[in-house]
C-alpha cells in the first residue's frame, strides 16, 4: 500500500508521427495523455515507452521494475520483436499486471498471454457506444454507474475470439446494431490481465472521464499481489515411500 | 456421426531410440500403442507422426485432415519448429481437438494454446497415483468409477501453472503426499483441449484399461463441432446510422 | 441415442385463461406450441403439464420419467408449491436437464437451482431484439448464423443477477439501447441448465424458426448423461491408517 | 478502509452443550475461539450469535450491520428457520460476505446460495490432511506456503457437489487416500462466498495458526465492495423507439 504503483504506459506511437489529425487530438502521443492522468491525477509512478525506443523501451530492467504494463498498439503489431513480447509475457506470468487497450487485442503480447487470435468484427463509422456495467461490485467499475456512453467510436463486434473471461465487466451496445464484451479480466500465472475496448487515435477517448476512471481502477486492480518465478522443481516425497 | 474421427497420434519418439528400457515397454513407440487402441479397438481413423518425420509429420495437408491431435513429447520439445507449432495452434483455434499427454504439459503447442508455462513439481519414484473422478457426468469419464489407480508413476504436483480449466475432470492423489489437477479441459477458439496427466515412457501406462478408456472418450469429446477460420472482417452497420 | 428424449413442457397457463389476446396467439397454450414443435417435428417424446394440474403436473413419477424439463411461467410464480419446486430442483441435481424461458428467470425452480434473484431491468414496448451468437461451435447454436432478430419483444436489460454462466451463448442488442446475456448455460449437480430469454405471451416468439431451432438444440444438449442420487456416504480409508 | 470490518461469527453451539470432549477443546464455544482471534488479534469488529438465540441471533438489524458472516453448524442444520436462512441469503446477494466452515457445507444458507446439495464422502478417523495452496497470489492465501498440514482431522472426500468454484484455492490430500477441493470461492449477487473445509468440534483446528490466518485473510477478502438491493425495475428506452 505504501509505495505508489509503478506503471509503464507503452504506445506504438506511429499514428502520431504520420497523421496530423492524430497529433491534433494527442499532441504528445496517446501515452502522454494516459500517463498524465495516472501520474498527476492519480499519484501513480508512471513511465512511458514507445515502439521506436531501443528494445521498444522494454529492456529487462524496465520490465523488472514495472507493476502494471498498459499497452496501446494498432498499425505495427508485427514490428514488436518476439524477444520483447516473450519477455513481457514471462513477466505477466510472474505477477505483472497487463492492460490491453482497444486495437491492442491484436498485439503480440495479448495474443501470447491468452493463446487465441482475439479477432473481432469492426467498422469505423463514428457511431455511438454504450458500455453496460455488468459487475457493479468489481473494483474496476468503482464509481461507474449502470452504463456510460461514448458519442463517436470505432466499432468492434462479436464474436471476439478470446478465452471465456474470468469475469465479464462491460458489454457494449453499438448504434449500428452490434454488441461486444468490452471489459474482460483474466488471471494468467500470477498476473492479472484486463482488456478494455475504448480507445482510438482520432476520437478523444482517453480524455473521457469514465474511461480514465476505469483505467485508473484497473491499474490498481492489476497491481501484483505476489512476484514468483514459474519453475518446475524436482521435489522429494513428503510421505515416506515403500522401498522398491 | 457417419464417418470415423480422424485422429493423429504424434510422438516425439526419441526415448524409444535411445533407451532399451523404453523399447521393451513400447517396442513400436508410444504412438503405436495409442494408435493401435484407438484404431483397432475403437474404430477411429488413426494416423501417426513423429518429430523426426519431415515437418515433424505435421504438414499443412496432414493437419487440415485431422480432427483430433494427440500429443506426446518429453525430452525434445524445443526441437519442434515454431512454424509447425504455430500451424497446429491455428488449427486448434479453427476447431481441431487437442489432447496433450503427461510431459506434453511442457510442449510448445500446449503452452501456446494456453498462454502459460504449465510448470509442475515433479519426482520420478515409481509411486502410486489415484485419480479421483470429479465429473462423473462428463463424456470424458464415461465408464470410469469414483476413482482409478496407477501402481507406479512419475509424480506431478501442484501448483500447475495453467489457466483455470473450464472443467476440472480428475484430481490425483499421490503416495508421496502431493495432489494434481490431472484432467483439465479448456475451449480455445473453436477447438477443445484436454490435458491428461497419466503417461510415461517406461511405466506401461498406455496399456492401462482406464487410461485408454479416458483417452478414447476424450478423443470423441474433442472432435470438432465446427470448422471456422478466425478472421477480423470489416462489416457494414445493420441499423442505419445518422449522417455525420 | 436409441430412445427419444423424454421432454416435459411446463406452462403456468394463466395468461391464456385470462386474456383473449394471448389465446389468439397461442390458442392451445404456449406449452402446446412448444410441445408440437419438439414432438411432431423433432421426434421427441413430449408431455405437457400446467400450474393448475394436480401437483402442478409434476408428481414424483412424472419427474422421474422426465429427461428435460422446459419451464414457462410469468404471473403466478409464487403459486408453485415449495414442495414441487424442491422436487424438481432435486431431480436437476440428479441429472435432469432444465430449460427456463423468458420470464421464468423469476421462477422458483430457476432461482433455487442458481441461488440468485435473477433480477433484470425490463420494458414492454415491442421493440426489436438482435441475438448475437457468441458460441458458434456450441451444440445449442447449431444451424444458427452470426445473429438472428426478433421484430417485437419485451426487453430485458442488464444487470441480470445470475452466477457467471459456464458459457455465455447469446448476447442481445435491443433497439431501445440495452444489452442482455440472453442465452446462458450452467451445470449444477449432474444436470444441465439453459436460460433462454426469448418468449412472450402475446408476441408469437415460439413460432419463430430460430427460436425453435435453439430450443430443440438445447433440449438435446440438456438431456442427461448420467442419473445419480446426491448422497454423503460414510467411507472406509483406501490407504491403511496408522493405529492411534 | 477506515472502519473495521463488522464480522458476525455464528455457531450452532449444540455440540458444546452436549459433549464434555467438545467443551474441553472449546470451553466457550467454537464461536468464541474464532471471534477472539479475529477481534483481539486482527482488530475486526466481531460479534457472535448462536442457534438458540432469539431468531438465531440473526435479526434483521443484526444482519443489516454485518459485513461478513462466518458460519459453523453440524448437527442441527434443519433447526435454522427458513425465514432466517432466507434473510441471510438475501443479504449475501446484496453484498455481505459469507464464509462457511467444515460441516457447514450442509447448512441451509450455503446450499441456498449455491443451489446444490454440497454432498461429500466422509470419515472420522483422525487422519492427516495436507492442504495444497493452488493460488499463491490470492488474498486468501497471503502468508501461506506451498501447503500446510493438520495432523488429525475428519476427512471429506470428493465428489463435492458444488457449482464449479470461481477460483479453487486449496486442494486437500488425505492420509486415507482421498482428495478434496478444500478452499473454494464464488461470487453470488454482489456478495463473496468462501467455503473452507478445516474445522471440527473435537480436533483443535481453530487454534491452528495457518487455519486462522486463512480465516482472517478470507474475512478481509469477503468484505463488501458495494451494497445494492436486487430489484427488477421497469425502465424507459434510452434510444428513441419508432412509433407503432
Amino acid at each position: 500500500m505504501g509505495s505508489p504503483i509503478r506503471v509503464l504506459v507503452w504506445n506504438e506511437c506511429r499514428h502520431e508521427k504520420v497523421h496530423e489529425a492524430v497529433r491534433e487530438v494527442y499532441p504528445d502521443g496517446i501515452h502522454a495523455a494516459i500517463a498524465g492522468h495516472l501520474g498527476k491525477q492519480q499519484g501513480m509512478d508512471v513511465r512511458t515507452a514507445t515502439l521506436d525506443d531501443p528494445e521498444h523501451g522494454l529492456a529487462e530492467e524496465v520490465l523488472s521494475s514495472t507493476d502494471v504494463l498498459i499497452w496501446w498498439g494498432h498499425m505495427a503489431h508485427n514490428e514488436v520483436s518476439d524477444e520483447v513480447a516473450g519477455r513481457a509475457h514471462t513477466r505477466v506470468l510472474e505477477g505483472m499486471g497487463l492492460i490491453a487497450l482497444h486495437s491492442s487485442q491484436d498485439s503480440k503480447i495479448l495474443k501470447r498471454v491468452l493463446g487465441t487470435t482475439c479477432c473481432v468484427h469492426w467498422r469505423e463509422a463514428g457511431e455511438k457506444e454504450r458500455l453496460w456495467n455488468i459487475e457493479p461490485g468489481h473494483p474496476i467499475t468503482e464509481g461507474i454507474g449502470d452504463y456510460f456512453e461514448l458519442p463517436h467510436v470505432e466499432m468492434y463486434g462479436e464474436r471476439f475470439d478470446v478465452p471465456d473471461p474470468d469475469k465479464l465487466i462491460f458489454i457494449s451496445w453499438f448504434e449500428g446494431g452490434e454488441v461486444f464484451r468490452s471489459g474482460c479480466v483474466w488471471e494468467r500465472g500470477h498476473g492479472r490481465v484486463f482488456y478494455f475496448r475504448p480507445g482510438h487515435e482520432t476520437f478523444p477517448i482517453y480524455y473521457d472521464q469514465n474511461v480514465m476512471r476505469v483505467l485508473a481502477n484497473a491499474t490498481r486492480w492489476a497491481a501484483p499481489r505476489i512476484w514468483k518465478k514459474q519453475e518446475s522443481p524436482h521435489v522429494e516425497p513428503i510421505e515416506p515411500l515403500p522401498q522398491r
